[in-house]
């Protein structure tokens, strides 16, 4: 490997301009997927790969693949990559570092004049984030074969505009089916998007799996009625026996397992008026593990309390699992791929499992895959203030570079 | 009082018709106050005190009286009435009950061709609702001297409009100053707007007073961390602080006084994402009961509670108290007479102490005052499906008109 030169500097040089595209005030970035500011995002990565002499191809799902040959064309390539699109005025890190990353593994490879024995592919998915289109990780899903083609271009955002016509506005609706196909292996480098990393002054980590999760939307209902003239005896409060949840929520994270966490993220009021007893609470649960099982018996005890709080107030409610993701663990001897060109190029072998879920996650179940993350500032993501030292960057972007060429190494 | 007949079926055509007046599809009205449909309602009004034979003013914040002369034109008159702004979307017997109930006082007196002592003088205060202008009560309240003018009139809707504008708009600016002036006893009849009279199957009872209350606005201040890789002893989650508040609130009501009542009506959370940990979360605390003691004994405890929920989180907080008013008790000889006139026609005597803030209370501080309230059928109110039995209707303004007719003999 000693052929092979990430350059922090032309990196940074792409990784400021690139940012420019739908910045914000605040130094984020607002570039949702199949937005103006994406396709401009998406035109800019299309130059720069076929600068670097990648053949591009874009699939019916908006994703964008950029290959490099191999000596072998016959065997099938290794594919690295994440995604462009970023949350409402989200952070500028988040999948960035993952395209740019991989696009300046292949300049590293070219300055050295260096061809791989299988293929590499990039690749930059369409709609990861799902705050635009839902679900998230569209277009990985769809590649991996969890979504049909249909399915995810009928997906609407609030305006009723379809990822399909928005694919054709933006002219990304590719010609290449998206379906599973033979991949060697699939690498993803990742901002961590918690603390961990930033907590023990590591630069980087390899990713043994990704936590499984289940999404609940509970409804409680009960009686609007008046503030004052309604003794406390006759209510039916639906807001009281939602906190009861959040509060349910919090002590079970205590008890249901060593790396359970839950949260209860969205809420809506209704009448929402100072002087009137909450009649609808609409709620949601997220509860997580990198157990399957531990994750199932959060969400029956959740159940559970959902009905013991409507029992206690009198209300009426709902419970509906919005999504399941099962855990993802990822193929040993990618990990272990990852662990050799972190202890190669002298970092601490660090390993964790991933709360968030990633493109990686679908891709697991089509080839071996791993991940590696670097640090993320205060463990804060999602945000303008999102922030990683661009020496995490780099030493995530080199091992990610050894990682693919071992495994591109016949 | 043998000469005095409330004509039920005379007074319901009248309460039909004036209800077709801003009528939704539910059975409810939407005559928010100085909107079109409340000048078309008190279009009306005016026609009627007219053809009733009462001499009609509208004062500088839109109130309007129409006063009866007495036999003795020297003495202050008794004053009566409610109002006919509503909620979106409320009910069709809030404040239109003690309004129309007056109006059918006066008929019956013109019936009988019978002159009281006293002048008599129908009122409609505006704005008692509070929904479109804040704060509620705010004719009655500059009336009584606790606003002035010009505070009310600068008041503003949530597109800009001003209290003045509309007024001017609608035609309901009127040249009459509102200024406390001698009022010889004010009485309002109203529907209870809890459940203490259905419950018991009472027609009518006395209101003794009205709770005092405070309004409380707290705001949570935590961190947006995303709800998959963030572990659980980093989390500062602005709603688990809020719960811990709106279970307090709940506590609280069982040892912090015989009456009191405390509610968490309004809840936004930011930036209420289903895998997004609450950064903020606003919410509203209602405290009320008959003894300023206990509200002011519950507001320190909630206080207390917010700073403890708070630490435990690792919150920032803020509490604003965004408005307090004492408790009202009403005149004895007021009370009584009400009783009295319940006695005589027939009725048990019951006295009941309001939850709910009434322009009553601000009167209470200019002239010896007492309510009248008649069931509101399961205790709803500001909600289309308001009801109250017809029979009950009558039966409280049979009480009002006895009760004034007492009061404005010499």
């Amino acid at each position: 490997m000693d052929d092979l030169r990430i350059d922090g500097q032309r990196l940074r040089e792409r990784f400021d301009a690139f940012n420019e595209i739908g910045a914000t005030e605040a130094g984020g970035v607002d570039r949702p997927a199949l937005s103006d500011a994406n396709r401009e995002a998406r035109d800019r990565l299309l130059d720069w790969f076929e600068e670097a002499g990648l053949s591009v191809t874009v699939d019916e799902m908006g994703n964008i693949f950029g290959r490099r040959d191999g000596n072998r064309e016959c065997l099938p390539p290794v594919l690295f990559g994440s995604h462009v699109d970023s949350q409402y005025n989200g952070g500028r890190f988040d999948g960035v570092v993952g395209v740019l990353g991989a696009l300046e593994v292949v300049e590293s490879l070219n300055d050295a004049g260096r061809r791989t024995d299988r293929p590499l592919e990039i690749v930059s998915w369409t709609n990861e984030e799902g705050v635009r289109f839902q679900p998230d990780l569209l277009g990985s899903g769809v590649f991996a074969g969890k979504f049909d083609t249909e399915f995810a271009h009928s997906r609407e955002d609030q305006a009723g505009k379809t990822v399909e016509e928005e694919l054709e506005r933006i002219g990304y609706k590719g010609d290449r089916p998206c379906e599973p196909r033979d991949i060697h292996r699939y690498f993803e480098l990742h901002v961590e998007q918690g603390p961990y990393l930033d907590d023990r002054d590591l630069s980087v980590a390899a990713v043994e799996g990704v936590f499984g999760f289940s999404w609940l939307e509970v409804t409680f209902e009960g009686k609007a009625d008046h503030a004052g003239p309604t003794p406390m005896d006759s209510r039916q409060d639906a807001l009281v026996g939602a906190s009861d949840v959040v509060a349910a929520v919090r002590r079970l994270t205590a008890t249901g397992g060593d790396d359970l966490v839950g949260t209860v993220g969205s809420v809506d009021v209704w009448p929402d008026s100072i002087n009137v007893i909450p009649e609808v609470v609409e709620f949601t649960v997220d509860l997580r593990s990198a157990d399957d099982a531990v994750v199932d018996a959060a969400v029956e005890r959740v159940r559970d309390e959902i009905e013991w709080a409507a029992t206690r107030e009198g209300l009426d409610y709902d419970c509906e699992e919005l999504m399941r993701v099962d855990a993802a663990t990822f193929d040993d001897d990618c990990v272990g791929t990852v662990l050799a060109a972190m202890r190669e190029a002298g970092y601490e072998e660090t390993q964790l499992t991933s709360g968030a879920g990633h493109d990686a996650s679908y891709l697991n179940d089509v080839c071996p895959t791993a991940m590696i993350f670097v640090p993320s500032v205060d463990g804060v993501s999602h945000r303008e203030s999102e922030f990683t030292e661009w020496e995490d960057v780099v030493a995530g972007v080199d091992v990610l570079g050894r990682a693919v060429v071992k495994s591109a190494t016949v």
